[in-house]
């Protein structure tokens, strides 16, 4: 113990802010990491900070080949990544595509529709060029490949609106998209559907300074928005990896979850209006920008997280937190998970409104990344340990130096949360509950702590194949999963297990040699009966898309199944917005079938 | 400002937390106002509190006339405020009931549905006594009655799917009904529909003390749950003036905001998730207690703040913040509305994390409390000022006395908070945004900060009559409607301004020696047609009831209204839940009809 507490103890002494998330945005693209969602990058251009954004560089270019450029929202000419895991992953994962039959009830464009969406888009929002629809086609995993002939660009509300009216009395289905960036094959045609992409609809319209209130378009891009935010002083409540690509629309169809959950919560609570657009093309303005509205059922919440299968949002009107300014980071060792949830109930009941993050990766999972990226180091080298935690605390500190009367000088605010943070874990460490830890002492360090969390499907991936998975289950519980699929699958593969711990969000990867139907037979249907049984989500973040709209019975019982079905029909009686996805075809099939009738 | 600045130096040498809202709960009864929902009561048993206590008691019984004996929900033998000012308040202000028809397609009871009830229920569980059913037929204001002649009190979800199903076959109109303390006449009949009264229902199934998810039955009375989870070192989210009585389905069902909104969000937020039994008796499960599931649409939304038109929730599942222990409150002056709304934004920015209310109130509100409450004097006296705010920040600032390697004595955490208020209060004297303040010393101070806020809506009632809104309103513009409405006053009324300024949350109050036409005839559409025109809504906290439903245009689109309708029927075809309430007749009246058929 004497050692542990001197390992804080050295470290006590900087009370300097380690890094500021707000920095992130102008200097590199971001990195995104499938399932972490984690990016950690700096653009201060001081010096203490050039080997932390050239080694970011570096990874940036040397894994370019599995990102889509981001920050432009360009989807042109972006490297594949066409390695030999991923083939395989593709054919194994991408099942649900391949079973799926075209709804015959919807049409097929032909060059009147092409006339008519020219009058009202013109010639620049009718999208026909092959390159440009190859990628539009195909998500950014490569898995799901549509066919569409067609991808048209509004530029307002209404002509999504005109477009949509057309296109429900035609019968032919569309696919909304934005950045593409989803990972469930939700944002791409399972057929020739029609992609309707909002990204020219990029605009902010207008920001409160004083309520942090923007309300903004759909196609802007989420680093554009944290950005804006940050010289404003404000930051998004969501931020997640894929931020350079993603757009805010895209966000809330798929009710993004992301870094900052813990703290801010969900979309469900941050979006406080949106307008959309339903499949026949009526506007449903609900664009609130007020905290409190009861005034009838709140119906922007059916839009939030129903993947563009109930209408497209075209406008979101979000509030959004101040920027805090004191950032702080651990890096901690546990001997066990019961440890692991102490200590996160810990951290919520003592950091309690500082908490921002409380991340988790077990051994298996370490032992990957520091087998597999290079220039990554233990920051607990003494041991290996069953399991690592990441605790970011951020808080408002301001420096009341200016404060001409200020009196405490003895108490500088900018030392506070990270003493506040320092006295939790020298308690922790007191109690047993963590048995190392290190707490970050500059931008440096702080981002390679994040680095070996970020790190994890990247090592997955370079490990071999990877069957991944997704879930919400009750934090009691989220471990004993790992264990039983440890035992059942026995040396045949490697059971490795990270998350964001604080929201209950396991993602657990299997990793073998290679895919094989033996392997797979052993994992589901368990997996999902399993996190059934749990009263768990088999999606916590990344929504049902095509991957998964058969499955839902696993999360959902069938009375609320029915009902969502329900609902489907009722907004969109033809079936045509994104079809094939969220809802399981056996549901679906029972919308459709309408005479087409062109009464446009 | 050399006095302004002494006034906080005089105050800043205490650093004793002031009170703690945890300890509210036993030794007497919650203190209930119409329209703030504020109480602040304290109960821990030593000797400083005792004069508070008293002076709450006496409060207490002095005001009991308007008050329903609260923590039992026993419904039966309450007073009644009978004086003059109500009877006039209600003709007035119940005009909707006067205007509304029963819809002939609802069938009467009869015996036959009486011994059905019975067989499902026992005796116990059908109450026909008129003493009881004229409490349960009646509102808390008294503003409004039906005349039910039966009350059902279903003890499991199973007998409430079995009730809704009978009466859904039968053409019986039914309203749900919990603590029966909705100020909008939403939680009684307006003609003969059956009680289903949830408040035998109230087990708290399953607290997880690492994650703070409680699962309850709708009937728990929200005080009850507060205490619970005082003793689990946890807070509700949520924390109104009628906790006493109310529970946590109509909490949920009417999306209740409260004190605690500006820091822990809507219920939308807080609500993991919902059982309810649809108007067929369909139970829908969707029970989760997942921070995270993105499988398929979120319904649970649809049935928070529906009013239970939609069906009648049986069981929820939410999310509660651990308990912080350190709370301050500072009473402040401004001198004008844009220095209240400037001190918003520093104080969301500066105090951030630890901003737990910010309300206020005008000069008019001031001077009506001061005239018409006894016992309270003006923190500060000096001179009265346009505005006052009160500011309440809570933090976790755990002692860590019992350290043994702690190494920073000199920064004790239970001073944290208090300086952070302290630095910002000083730093906003100092750039003129406040004009003079004082931070609470000790409980009793704290309690009498809270009671001029909350003492606004007693002191109008003692004043004469009163016109009452509760609005919505973007912040920037809040005040510019009090003034205008004084412009259109001129002496004829009083025109009175207080509420949650952090939530966006104004309470107009229009005082009147008397109810007069010709003043309303000034004051509406007026106020709601100037809250439409801000897109503001114009019932932010309290639901819509049957006093605005016909009001919904105000603050919805049509198109939004429609879209509320269809899914109206789509979930309750022949329109048997809380008929009358939440939306217009005209748009109820396509609703119904279906012929009776007896199917049980």
């Amino acid at each position: 113990m004497e050692n542990l507490t001197a390992t804080f103890r050295l470290l006590k002494h900087s009370s300097r802010n380690l890094f500021d998330r707000r920095s992130s945005l102008q200097l590199f693209n971001s990195i995104r990491s499938s399932n972490s969602g984690l990016t950690y990058n700096c653009t201060r251009s001081c010096e203490q900070f050039t080997r932390d954004v050239c080694y970011h560089k570096q990874n940036f270019l040397a894994h370019s080949c599995l990102l889509r450029g981001s920050g432009n929202g360009n989807l042109t000419n972006l490297p594949r990544f066409e390695g030999y895991g991923f083939r395989i992953h593709c054919r194994t994962l991408a099942s649900a595509a391949s079973t799926t039959v075209r709804n015959q009830s919807f049409s097929s464009i032909n060059s009147d529709d092409i006339s008519y969406f020219k009058k009202i888009l013109g010639e620049r929002g009718v999208v026909q060029e092959e390159e440009k629809l190859d990628d539009a086609n195909t998500d950014w995993m490569r898995k799901y490949k549509g066919s569409s002939k067609l991808m048209l660009q509004p530029r307002s509300t209404e002509e999504v609106s005109r477009i949509l009216h057309y296109c429900n009395s035609r019968c032919l289905a569309v696919v909304p998209q934005g950045g593409n960036t989803g990972l469930v094959g939700g944002s791409v045609p399972v057929f020739d559907e029609v992609i309707i992409n909002v990204s020219s609809m990029n605009n902010i319209l207008t920001f409160d300074k004083d309520s942090g209130i923007m309300v903004c378009e759909a196609g802007c891009i989420l680093e554009n928005l944290i950005s804006f935010l940050d010289n404003e002083g404000y930051i998004m409540p969501l931020d997640l990896g894929a931020k350079g690509s993603c757009q805010i629309g895209g966000n809330v169809s798929t009710n993004a979850g992301g870094l900052r959950l813990i703290r801010y919560g969900s979309l469900h609570g941050s979006v406080l209006g949106l307008e959309a657009v339903l499949a026949n093309g009526t506007v449903l303005d609900m664009l609130g920008t007020l905290r409190k509205d009861n005034t009838g059922y709140d119906l922007k919440h059916l839009f939030i997280g129903s993947e563009g299968s109930l209408g497209i949002i075209t406008k979101v009107s979000i509030l959004t937190p101040p920027r805090l300014s004191s950032v702080n980071l651990a890096f901690l060792a546990c001997k066990d998970y019961t440890s692991c949830q102490k200590l996160l109930s810990e951290a919520k009941r003592k950091l309690g409104e500082i908490l921002s993050a409380f991340e988790f990766l077990d051994i298996k999972a370490m032992d990957l990344v520091l087998k597999h990226l290079d220039g990554l180091r233990d920051p607990l080298p003494s041991s290996m340990h069953n399991f690592y935690i990441l605790i970011e605390t951020t808080g408002s500190s301001e420096s009341h130096d200016n404060l001409s009367n200020c009196y405490f000088e003895s108490v500088p605010f900018s030392h506070i949360t990270r003493e506040k943070l320092e006295a939790f874990l020298l308690e922790s460490m007191e109690s047993g509950l963590v048995t190392d830890g290190a707490l970050a002492q500059d931008i440096n360090q702080a981002s390679s702590f994040w680095r070996i969390r970020e790190g994890v499907p990247e090592a997955l991936m370079k490990a071999g194949a990877v069957y991944k998975y997704d879930l919400s289950l009750p934090p009691e519980k989220m471990y004993d999963l790992v264990e039983e699929m440890r035992e059942r699958l026995g040396d045949a593969a490697n059971v490795v297990a990270y998350g964001h711990l604080g929201d209950g969000n396991l993602h657990l990867n299997i990793s073998t040699q290679q895919y094989n139907n033996s392997i797979l037979s052993k994992i589901e249907p368990f997996v999902y009966e399993w996190t059934s049984k749990q009263r768990g989500s088999i999606s916590a973040e990344h929504g049902l898309g095509l991957m998964k709209a058969d499955k839902i019975h696993y999360s959902k019982s069938a009375e609320t199944v029915q009902l969502m079905a329900a609902i489907k029909r009722l907004l969109d009686p033809n079936g045509i917005l994104n079809p094939y996805k969220v809802l399981p075809m056996s549901v679906l099939s029972q919308i459709g079938g309408n005479k087409p009738n062109k009464e446009v």
